[in-house]
């Protein structure tokens, strides 16, 4: 298979495929939306054997069971798809919003509008119910989609692809709109971010490998995140119990999201207060502590954090504990090891509070709450496609809008410049 | 000299005082800026000194006059960029707006708070004058910058560098927040473009080939437009006369710029009516015609246009023109062969003039009025820094906002995830 060629059709029917999604009705891609649930709660059997399939060739090729985990399609996981798309299909549409309509002193009335992005190219490993969720969003967004998603799991995907072509052609929409690449062939991936003339965007979603990969080596932007280092910082003038339950909260709620806390940071004022009931805590949920100099010298035996620790995402009931000397040195801290995903301060103080919202450059920071709030359905986006760490384009929980574009419309009446 | 090393010393320089320009207030970034406009003022002996070296090597060196001529700084340019400081002094501040807030049925607050993007590089050719217009946006919306101007204007930018310098000192900044480089050394272009923990966007301006150069290899965001090749469509329902003064505004108005109209389509319907009366103004103004195999009939003696006049950015007094069969043949027209930059139709019909605004994919689409409206002081944005063709972050005229990102700020009360 020439692979170039392959992928340069697949753009092409792309390019061509976004033209007649930007100009399709709300009502029509809500449509494509609603007829690819009742597609897929239609091809369950057919969905289950092509899943089985992964199944069983990834237990071939000695995936581990995570792995496997991620890559099985249960009934239940295909119910979640299916209501996703009907939420998905609820969210108001983005597409053809005008806003900041002004008249000029020229006399023209100058307005923007929002528009589809185009072509977004999405690459993503094993788990095929990303297939669904984010070609929904793309097609909700009036975008068109290439899918490359991992070969493990390239038959649960082809089936998925299935459904979604049914779907767009009971709508009236070009198949092209949605295409899930068909080869395993690694150049796949290659081809697909180099090609600027019918791909508009890249979001990647995986692992810290595969998206540095992407983003070194991609001829197109890419709308990532690399790691979540999420820092909450306890300040002197914190109430003592809303910072034991923000610190537990950012920490244990879950601990393998990017938006957990990995680094506590303590004012020293009250270091000698807050740590052990922190450490109580911590410990009764079984969560490893790992101190700086003068952590240790309060928490006798826990484990010295090094230089590393710093910049961890541990992604694991771990914590990172560090005494600092007050709101500047927090700040410091948080500008230099963070991984500008989020960031929390617990304060009653307003000016501190004001400073750290103002001076800590986050895609999210917070106050007297936990991290775990960085999502796009509890910030009310309907839902995401990812969080971007970046500071271009679209920043923080990515939903239906980072995925659009706005152009300027110009409202004349035989106006011409002076 | 070693290159990398002092621009990788430039870049540190620049992080470290983004974060303080970041944190300043507008009062004393606009104290820098009026600072800067007095430096200027004071400093008119030695910047005609070293403009006039400027001058000499490049006579010495044979530019072109208008090379030489962009290369000038008069009196009255250096009035200019007094000016151009003391308006971009008087435009409100972006940084630290917050917008869309929110609450959440979980009790935590939302919202967007506009933000500095942090460092930006700026890449130009000749004219000395853009390291003030382009310095002055970036210090206003609270970035730090790093310049890079030709070497042709090396002595120019030098000293027009040290007033900047002047103006943050005055003001308390650091002088690192606007950073010329020094070195006329070309792998000074190669590294600042490839510093992404240094740099996060590069702006270039200059010829397209500079900026295919730079898009091409850079690491980093690239706000960038390429070409100009700007449509008018006449559509059968247009009033006669608002299309003849618009298609002769917007080719003729100026010839040089970016928004000036490069192909009129023409409906076929009124072609025989319309072309007569366009080629009789477009002729007493010097325009030359090149015209589709229809045009040329109705048009006898004109050259006809080649597939290559359709690409065409003449930034000259030519002007390619084609009759189509509708709206939708202009449409089609206008999406394969647009720099996606402008386009505007002239009709009195409302449904084609909303299928126009709808379908036609530029960064600024227009109904009746000229195409040279595409300007970020027409629309209403104070001043720009370049105008965008690109459609990820910063589309059309990109004033202060283009330069900035939105962060999410949380506000709880001690709330924790559920």
């Amino acid at each position: 298979m020439d692979v170039a060629a392959y992928m340069a059709e697949l753009g092409q029917q792309a390019r061509a495929a976004s033209r007649e999604i930007a100009r399709s009705s709300t009502a029509i891609r809500n449509q494509a939306l609603l007829a690819t649930a009742e597609a897929l709660d239609e091809a369950r059997t057919a969905l289950a054997d092509a899943n089985r399939k992964d199944l069983e060739n990834g237990r071939e090729n000695g995936l581990d069971s995570a792995m496997l985990d991620r890559l099985e399609l249960t009934p239940e996981r295909i119910d979640t798809m299916i209501e996703g798309l009907r939420q998905v299909a609820a969210l108001p549409d983005p597409i053809g919003v005008i806003t900041d309509m002004t008249y000029r002193p020229s006399g023209i009335q100058v307005g923007k509008m929002r528009v589809p992005l185009g072509v977004i190219g999405i690459i993503y490993e094993s788990r095929p119910n990303v297939t669904v969720e984010a070609a929904s969003l793309c097609l909700k967004s009036g975008n068109a989609t290439i899918l490359r998603g991992g070969s493990e799991a390239i038959h649960s995907n082809q089936a998925i692809a299935g459904c979604l072509r049914q779907g767009l052609a009971e709508a009236g929409l070009p198949e092209t709109a949605v295409q899930v690449v068909k080869t395993t062939d690694r150049a796949a991936v290659g081809e697909l971010i180099t090609m600027p003339d019918y791909v508009d965007v890249i979001v990647p979603r995986g692992g810290k490998g595969l998206i540095e990969r992407i983003s070194r080596d991609a001829r197109v932007p890419v709308i990532k995140h690399l790691d979540g280092v999420c820092h909450v910082y306890i300040d002197s003038h914190a109430d003592p119990e809303k910072a034991l339950n923000i610190a537990v909260n950012a920490k244990t709620h879950r601990y393998g999201t990017c938006n957990t806390m990995e680094t506590l940071l303590v004012d020293q004022e009250i270091a000698e207060d807050m740590l052990p009931l922190l450490a109580e805590q911590f410990r009764a949920k079984g969560v490893e502590l790992r101190g700086c100099e003068r952590t240790v010298k309060v928490l006798k035996g826990i484990t010295e954090a090094t230089e590393e620790d710093w910049h961890a995402e541990y992604l694991a009931p771990v914590l990172a504990v560090r005494v600092v000397d007050g709101l500047d040195a927090a700040i410091a801290h948080i500008n230099h090891y963070s991984s500008q995903h989020t960031d929390s301060i617990v304060t009653e103080n307003y000016t501190r509070a004001r400073r750290f919202l103002t001076e800590v450059d986050s895609s999210s920071v917070m106050i007297n709450a936990s991290t775990r709030f960085a999502d796009g359905f509890e910030y009310g986006l309907g839902a995401e496609i990812g969080i971007s760490t970046d500071k271009i384009h679209a920043r923080g929980p990515v939903g239906l809008e980072g995925l659009t574009s706005q152009k300027y419309v110009v409202f004349g009446d035989g106006h011409v410049r002076a």
